[in-house]
């Protein structure tokens, strides 16, 4: 069993879907990775930053889920990073309709003593640079892995390159590999990702599923077609802390072992879009997700013979 | 080993994508189902027309695959069915510059007397009453398959929905699949689908693989990602040449054999882009097909302990 630093925000979201919409409720990319990363009993430590508006509840429930908040500074004259946004009909595009910085604006992570010497360190979506504060605070990590988007590519794209040279895989989805290599196959796209540093690159394509690139090899990973998506907030975060999650648990960092952190993380966000928020992702049995890895394994099995 | 009949165009395109552009080449749906179904040495018959300037290689060449040409009807002083179309950067969508029908406009065709017990026929995308035509031949076909696409739809659905009602297998893409359904969610989508006639339902999602449906069931076939495609056109039919090939040549239409029809069927397909046409179908070793469908399987295989 590996420690796990998990950084990310811990935020307000405010969502609506043509299923309903949400008050603020809980979000956050940390928030989500950890809630996931929680399925593998890993020794887990959430790196991050709210406000004195922040529901004492929820950190309580982080903590109950094997969660370290030692490490999630709360400013108690501000306010919780809040974001609200609205889906399309086809769920797969959005409108951001508010972003509220707030103490994220000034966040400066402070990694806990005890969770230094990490072997596995998840970087969620958040500014370059706080990523990088992080990485710079890791004593010997064995495996960084970075999540990142689009709007970093836009903004900061110095930065960012800065850190993807620092981390060992690098999770995006297929548009922002596009854009961050400027190619538009996805097997050239990854190959320019590689040489900018990662090893292992996971392209995420939403409802079609997950790409993972090391050298010359590819594995694919389909994502389970759902009769219906309720909210996908916090899929690919999900995704990223069922994969880390697994990847601390098993201290196996092998391409063939991350084929199979794939699914995991595949199958954990399969159940986070079922429900607003991250309402599925707390009330989640270990006997749900056993099920769930059946189905995965039955829609991507077949028999072929090659003599 | 089944009998297979084979109904579709049999024709010459004329091919723009970014990689270049062709004259009047090789085209039609009967063909590249043809050429993909002969890799299974199945006992395959082409119920088709064309006009008099048809090269006699072409047939020749169609018959040294093993496909019997008696129902390939001759119009000696008609033309063949000519279709020219030009390919975006993105090679997934395409405008068609031009149709001529020709010969098509005429065509009734005769299945073969030998042919009219055949186990599997592969209905190609043609009017949706001359696929039904070829049914009404047919003695007592175990399997019917049927291509389509959203032309149909548009301006003959009541002819399209009656074969439809006839058929076991419907291989349309995931638009297609929408459309004819009024349902997003491609799951949604089979069970209407399903509630036409069709036992199993594939959707066709080109760089994203393929889904199959039969009741409950669902299997998810990858695309195998590609640095480059040359030129997409024919790999719907080259992928249900594979299917229905397959099929026929093992006589075993359940569930668990589709799965591995799909497989054949998207190995092959993944021939077909990489060179204009059917050149590079016309050219394709055992060797070649063997070490394909090899990568499939490391593409699409994963350990996972479910105690």
């Amino acid at each position: 069993m590996s420690k796990l630093v998990i950084v990310g925000t811990v935020a307000f979201d405010a969502i609506e879907t043509p299923f309903g919409k949400t008050d603020k409720i809980l979000g956050g990319a940390a928030t989500y990775i950890g809630l996931s990363a929680s399925n593998f009993n890993v020794d887990g430590a959430i790196v991050s930053v709210v406000g004195g508006d922040f529901p004492k509840e929820y950190i309580t429930m982080l903590e109950d889920k094997g969660m370290n908040v030692e490490g999630l500074e709360v400013v108690e004259d501000g306010k919780t990073f809040f974001w609200s946004g609205k889906y399309h009909n086809d769920m797969n595009t959005r409108d951001t309709l508010a972003t509220e910085l707030n103490v994220l604006a000034d966040f400066n992570p402070v990694v806990p003593e005890d969770y230094k010497d990490a072997e596995v360190v998840m970087l969620g979506n958040l500014h370059p640079l706080v990523q990088l504060g992080v990485i710079n605070q890791m004593k010997a990590p064995k495996l960084v892995v970075l999540d990142t988007m689009n709007f970093w590519m836009d903004c900061a794209l110095d930065e960012l390159k800065q850190v993807i040279a620092k981390v060992d895989v690098i999770t995006i989805n297929d548009e922002e590999a596009r854009q961050l290599s400027g190619e538009y196959s996805l097997v050239n796209a990854s190959k320019k990702i590689m040489e900018m540093g990662p090893k292992f690159v996971v392209i995420k394509k939403g409802e079609h599923g997950a790409l993972l690139f090391h050298k010359d090899d590819m594995f694919y990973a389909p994502a389970l077609p759902l009769a219906e998506v309720f909210d996908p907030t916090g899929a690919g975060d999900t995704f990223a802390g069922g994969f880390s999650g697994f990847l601390a648990k098993t201290g196996d960092f092998s391409f063939e072992n991350m084929k199979t952190a794939i699914i995991y993380g595949s199958a954990l966000a399969s159940f986070c879009v079922e429900k607003f928020g991250t309402e599925r992702m707390t009330q989640l049995s270990k006997k749900e997700v056993h099920q769930r890895l059946q189905q995965f394994k039955s829609l991507t099995q077949f028999d072929i013979e090659l003599k």
